[in-house]
């Protein structure tokens, strides 16, 4: 069918088996051909058709409230709720959204772009439900990686406590973005083969009927064993335990199991937990076959074959660059142990995953463990290296600053992804960094210029002994420059001057650091001179040089990928404050708003971090310079 | 015995049962003496003496690694470790830390205050002694108000995960600072009274080697049932299903039973968990009465009758005054609902549970899922009061960030305890909260000068349908200001004149406003005429105030009793920047560093957070203004 001509998911209540199976073909076609264009999370939703077809089938969305863990997986509730006709223009500036989102639909109830939301979200729903005595189902659905989030398992905990009536799905599909990792994955592994374990319960409860009663001792045994098995045998004993009536596990691709479930579980009072077995990537070979988690998220690739498409990029990826600096400094540095929350495939961790697998550790979605388990091998003498996203890093704030930073420990974070990220969008931009770690006391970050001086920060970060330090670089490819042979540690708290000038100062770092370039090219022009100071340590400051600048009342322009309120030119600003200096000081960078998804030149565009941008401000700068001379003379 | 002369723990190594219980009576009686003066952690501390005891009696620390989650029950552990000679000055300035704290001592390797850290931090040590190929114990003690945070259930998920070698004991009292929430607590709760359940485990396995194995059909049968028997019936399933061997329940004022139980937990491989019932302030019956978390830490208390002894207070406790508030709001406008991650006492919410049980939720400690769950019930156009310490709302950054304000949903956030809290210490100070809440897009944050005003902030609050919206106020009672009998909303953004003045401004809030008043009326007595400005939104600011004093070119300074890097007085430097005005502006906080315990007035003066300080800055300001001034006649 025409997926463009459906306007919301009343039409499903009507299908026959026979056209479900036809629609979810025609979904999978088209969710390959779109994503095919405009990259995507395709492994995920193949995952998901039937199981999204089967629940706007059963349910009443948007009375009926669906709520999406992290979120990627949602392009077929996207298409079924009358979005199909956005698909070329998804994740791409002004485009559709990669994840729900509120403003999009009236059925995006929730949104989210970070694990192990939706089960608090979901109950704050239910309460309001039941303050306001409404009837409706409220149905999140969460993968199992997801579910080893510390907050999920504070709601389970919670939902249970208040047996809330809630039907949560489990989506089992075994990897979330990669195989997953902890217990809680192995408890869920032996539900999957459970089979023969369910078959057991039935066994032993008919067992337990033909034992023979001959009164006494015995029989007063047999009634007590009956009622701890009672509470005992049920499977999915895990979830029932925490106030949960467990159902599953099902096929996810069997619209009749799926129905037929969905339909006892409305029944249920209470929290019941829906166990569905899903498979990532269904329908497309080259997705069914991933592993790792290649197909978790992708570019565009090739239809046919699967083959990526590959971008035309100078240097190594970013991740690679950095973990393949940790790994060099591993070989002879026993002292560092690598951790990763779930991203070994996404940080590029797989080559120090391989070669050091006693000093290498994947916690799976638990940002918060990661992070003082970092801090408690600190303790210990060794070398913690943690790599996690920008975005992902705002889950452990708290384990930074309090078990990290407080007691300055030596740890050295890996933030990967800082700065815009592009498609994913709104909930991935990892742009607060700077500001939520800039205040925390004891800390140490920088961010190179580039991957040679990416390598020698590694070092940096490795030979450092006097507390947290981090180092964040951004998401993509390198500018493609030569590597030293030899890594070396740069001086904590040192720039450097990349391009002298007289006029003014730019001072930035990273990624910025062609656009300072650009204008001080333009600005040569004009006969103005511009020194670009090359700011790779955002805390501590480099306070000689900016004593320096200041003290020649050099006007001065920082530029950073970040957001402004707290960030690098607010330190220079502070730091100018506390020495009573009067340098003209602007500043660019994000404005106080959340930046949404698109290409990452289109969105420094629109919020005008730009070299144009740079160039206005520095003729101001001095133009306002004159003006004040002339007020001195 | 004469408890200062303890230098180490090995002592204990020969003691008898009754030599044992002599020490734990001695310790008892000094910690209800010694407290009594102090303050403190009496009723954790009390519940723990025995167990610590037998901790340090069966483990050699500081080889073996104790990890006091929390750390405010270590006070027995301080003892045994020499330091009870220190106790006069507990939680003081300068004197013995109220957690543990790496620098007091070796036995202390984990510090800490916040909740559920230790058995991430247990894990981080584990790997470090296993990578070292070390023979050592890692013995996190966590509590089971504490088990039900997300990190240390993805601690749990983790541990088991890897079936590592340490020994976890759970200090279940059955209440952590509050009576404990959560389906968790209620398995706990089974176990506790599962003695007859044990006995059926056992009788069960009995029986089944009873039935009849008659050959065919039911002999298989018995054989898969007795299979899946093995793997059921456990008892503390729920932590055998994660990975962990559970010993317990056992009576955690029993010497013999403990040192049974440890010795036993020492030679098991892999992850074990003891579960230990203990008394919350065992052996002082005030403490031992209490029921609803009292007795969790106190001020100081007349010894005899357990009397609390008052300090002589102005006004009402904040939090009181605050709850109040929102407790008369509830009466008339039904969207309102309370949220309390485990403070319902420590946030005086009690008679809000009382009055409104069905819109008031004590969620545990799980602050990231409270947050979240308050997300959850604006999106159904609730009005969510989320009352939460300022130091643990470090735990939900991300959850502010992502789930509130990035959909710009209507929470209201009440930031307890906000600023410095005195004998907690470092790991409690409230002054973080400005900073990491300043740069978040959409976020209002205020904070009230006296108790009226904060009863119309949460009138402002509960009124304010823009998006999320917090109010920040202090520990401790208010300055005693008679409450206007209506509640009216303030402007969102706007300041007020407190006092007029020519010279110079002073711009403060909150706790720092009788500081800025005593600085104007010394600087008064040299001529110098100060504006005193209650800056009560610290986000936005007001800022046509603050056009009319940059254009006036009034040299502006800001007070805040918070950290200084990206606090209040950089939004003020922010603002100046973005507009191009040269005002002076000096700002005056808390510096980068981590603040220790103390008396709030010690601390200030320490860090130059005074009127003193006020009054040399502002001197400074008007002296380099008319420098400027000369030069440019």
């Amino acid at each position: 069918m025409d997926l463009t001509k459906i306007t919301n998911p009343s039409f499903l209540k009507n299908l026959n088996q026979q056209q479900l199976e036809a629609l979810a073909s025609d979904i999978r076609s088209f969710l390959i051909e779109k994503c095919s264009v405009t990259g995507g999370h395709i492994g995920p939703n193949l995952g998901v058709v039937e199981l999204t077809i089967a629940l706007h089938k059963t349910f009443n969305s948007p009375k009926d409230k669906f709520l999406w863990d992290v979120g990627h997986q949602a392009y077929v509730h996207k298409i079924l709720t009358g979005r199909a006709g956005e698909f070329d223009t998804l994740r791409q500036f002004k485009g559709l959204c990669g994840f729900p989102k509120r403003v999009e639909s009236e059925h995006d109830e929730w949104e989210t772009g970070h694990s192990s939301t939706s089960l608090s979200a979901a109950m704050g729903m239910a309460a309001a439900r039941d303050i306001k005595k409404d009837k409706n189902y409220v149905i999140p659905i969460i993968g199992d990686g997801a579910l080893t989030g510390g907050m999920a398992l504070e709601a389970l905990n919670h939902i249970g406590h208040e047996k809330t009536n809630m039907i949560v799905i489990l989506n089992d599909n075994e990897m979330s973005i990669a195989p997953n990792v902890g217990a809680l994955h192995n408890v869920l592994g032996r539900l999957r083969t459970a089979k023969e374990y369910s078959k057991a319960k039935e066994e032993l409860e008919s067992l337990m009927n033909k034992i023979p009663v001959v009164g006494g001792k015995l029989a007063q045994t047999a009634e007590k064993v009956k009622d701890s098995l009672k509470y005992l045998v049920v499977s999915g004993v895990f979830f029932e335990e925490l106030g949960f009536k467990y159902l599953g596990p099902i096929d996810g691709h069997d619209f009749e199991a799926l129905e037929k479930t969905l339909d006892y579980a409305k029944k249920v009072k209470g929290p019941v937990l829906v166990h569905v077995i899903t498979k990532k990537g269904k329908g497309y070979k080259p997705a069914e076959d991933d592993t790792v988690g290649t197909w978790h998220g992708t570019g565009p690739y090739k239809m046919e074959t699967g083959a990526f498409v590959k971008s035309a990029t100078a240097g190594p990826a970013w991740s690679s660059l950095i973990a393949q600096s940790v790994h060099k400094c591993m070989e002879t540095d026993e002292r560092i142990v690598a951790i990763t929350p779930a991203m070994p495939v996404g940080s590029k961790l797989e080559s120090i995953q391989r070669d050091f697998p006693e000093r290498f550790f994947d916690v799976g979605i638990a940002e918060q463990h990661a992070a003082t388990m970092a801090a408690g091998l600190a303790t210990q003498e060794m070398k913690p290296f943690l790599a996690i996203y920008s975005t992902f890093l705002q889950r452990a704030y708290d384990q930074v600053l309090h078990d990290i930073a407080r007691p300055n420990l030596n740890v050295f974070i890996g933030i990967d992804r800082a700065g815009l990220v592009g498609a994913d969008g709104e909930t991935h931009q990892g742009v607060f960094d700077i500001a939520f770690l800039r205040h925390i006391p004891n800390m140490v970050l920088m961010m190179p210029k580039d991957e040679n001086e990416g390598q020698h920060m590694v070092k940096t970060a490795l030979e450092y002994n006097d507390g947290p330090i981090a180092l964040r670089y951004p998401r993509g490819n390198g500018i493609g420059v030569p590597l030293d042979e030899e890594m070396v540690a740069i001086p904590i708290g040192t720039w450097e001057v990349l391009r002298e000038g007289t006029d003014a100062a730019i001072l930035t770092f990273g990624t910025t650091i062609p656009m300072a370039f650009e204008a001080a090219e333009a600005l040569a022009q004009q006969g103005i001179s511009v020194k670009i100071v090359n700011a790779r340590f955002i805390k501590p400051l480099d306070t000689a040089m900016l004593h320096e600048f200041m003290q020649e009342n050099m006007p001065i322009l920082t530029i950073e990928e970040a957001v402004l309120q707290g960030g690098f030119g607010s330190a220079v600003l502070e730091f100018a404050a506390n020495h009573r200096y009067s340098t003209l000081i602007d500043r660019i960078g994000i404005p106080d708003e959340f930046i949404e998804h698109g290409n990452v030149d289109e969105l420094l565009a629109e919020i005008g971090v730009t070299a144009e941008e740079a160039v206005q401000r520095i003729e101001k700068l001095i133009q306002l310079k004159q003006q004040e001379s002339l007020k001195t003379v």
